[in-house]
């Protein structure tokens, strides 16, 4: 008997519901702002699919396209804007080190995508609230590695009987693609959350943990001898990433009622992966975008109300 | 009669004797960290200079060398340690976007490069101050830009007769180099202080300027059709920083009178450029590391006392 498919929009389905409830209750349509500045046909469909799920969610989306020139002004200008609770860049504008300015350039009381440094640096340093000790304002997590938080979440990796923060304790998780936009992110995540993680990209493996007992209140990251053969069969979840359809994960290499959980366009599992998976996640998208509308609705609730 | 010759440890003189005199009178010594975490040998070399001119001044000069993975701990203990007044990184640690965010990990508080975010937003954005509208505190500017704008101060473009914030109105300064560690960033400061600046880089020569009349508040970047060749007659100060042997600026299309700055460790001026060049400055490196200690002494003048 195969393994379970795991459809994202029945999980994405849950957060949309919860969404709209709140806007019903609370009367409110919180609007996100999106910059488009390059000529990207994916980041346009992006932007297209964007608008479509916020107007069906009740959410308001406005694109406004810039030249990459006009883009900083636009920006600041839209950070003072009352009427503006959440912006967003389609990345890449200039497709070098001035992306990673521009994310900075966001306002941390609009930036949906929790990618200007505060946000990444609590990310990494294992900082959950922006209120400490109040702790009722949990930081913003950029929006791909959050939906596979909830992915994992949904299919009972968290073991909700353990502590907040350490309910991946004893997990064991590869995740292959160590980009800085996603997997690096995500490895800290997860093994922020108490799992150990094995962080593939194509020079080694890396692992990140808190060590034994947890006994490190962040993670830390270290290189391995591993390769990737190695450690797929130690790992309970596998989760890749890698923009090609040529890389597929060997599946007779999993783990025997691992979960598999795939966020790439590309599909990096073989059709046959539910033979050794109990659970199988193709694609996490539709999710994505449900975080990116839960987290300006965060964003609405501290900073607009 | 060939045009002067402007050695750089002449204006960093300017700097040694001024730096001295205050830590003498206050009867401070603040203490600069660097941290090496490559095998760079030119940044080892940058840091034993670094230790010999601190020494020379009277300054304190502490080289921390790191594993990369530990040098994030070890930074975030720098930036809590109430005896480190400045701190400054080796780049490059990763090669890549990680070590933009350590840039913005030092702590404002005790970067003495310029280099995270809030100092090189106020930068681009022409803010100058920390404290407006008290305006006692200047914002923190990187270390190479500001030595090539205290050269052009010391060989007279700066004009003081204009106000403050737009002493370069009427200047047209090429720079050869848009690189984001110092060809943008001087291009902006340049264009600030009121500068049209023909920004080059091998793809395109943009016009970085505050307009006619200097309407803008801050400086406008806009690509031209324009060519090294035809920005380079028209410039009253000419800016190299190219990193190769083999890149020579051509003497003859210098206007008559000019003035010539070199950045790079390279040489991309031909012997002959004083057959046009009224004033000729080879090399800033001295005056790079004046900037440094200046910087250390600023924080620790806001933040120390």
């Amino acid at each position: 008997m195969p393994g379970q498919l795991v459809n994202a929009s029945v999980i994405a389905a849950t957060f949309k519901d919860e969404i709209k409830s709140v806007i019903a209750e609370k009367g409110i349509s919180p609007k996100l702002v999106g910059f488009l500045a390059n000529d990207d046909p994916a980041a346009r469909m992006y932007a297209d699919w964007t608008a479509k799920t916020f107007a069906e969610t009740g959410l308001t989306y406005e694109l406004r396209e810039v030249d990459k020139k006009e883009l900083e002004s636009a920006l600041v200008e839209a950070n003072n804007d009352t009427q503006v609770h959440g912006i967003m860049i389609y990345y890449p504008v200039f497709g070098d080190r001035q992306d990673h300015y521009l994310q900075s350039c966001v306002s941390e009381k609009k930036d949906v995508e929790g990618l200007c440094h505060k946000y990444i640096y609590n990310m990494y340093h294992n900082v959950r609230f922006l209120d400490d000790p109040v702790a009722e304002k949990k930081c913003i997590i950029p929006c791909t590695p959050l939906a596979v938080v909830k992915v994992l979440e949904y299919v009972g990796v968290y073991n909700k009987i353990l502590e907040y923060g350490n309910r991946l304790h004893g997990r064991t998780i590869t995740i292959v693609n160590r980009s800085e936009v996603v997997g690096r992110p995500l490895a800290a995540l997860l093994a922020n959350d108490g799992a150990k993680v094995y962080s593939v990209d194509i020079d080694n493996v890396q692992e990140f943990s808190r060590g034994d007992g947890l006994k490190l209140s962040r993670y830390h990251a270290a290189d391995t001898t591993f390769k990737l053969e190695d450690v797929l069969p130690l790992s309970d979840v596998v989760i890749t990433g890698v923009p090609s359809p040529n890389f597929k994960v060997d599946t007779s290499l999993l783990k025997e009622g691992c979960i598999a959980v795939n966020f790439s366009s590309a599909k990096n599992f073989n059709p046959d992966v539910r033979d050794r998976a109990s659970l199988y996640v193709p694609s996490i998208g539709k999710i994505t975008i449900m975080m990116l509308e839960r987290n300006l609705l965060r964003l609405h609730d501290y900073y607009s109300t």
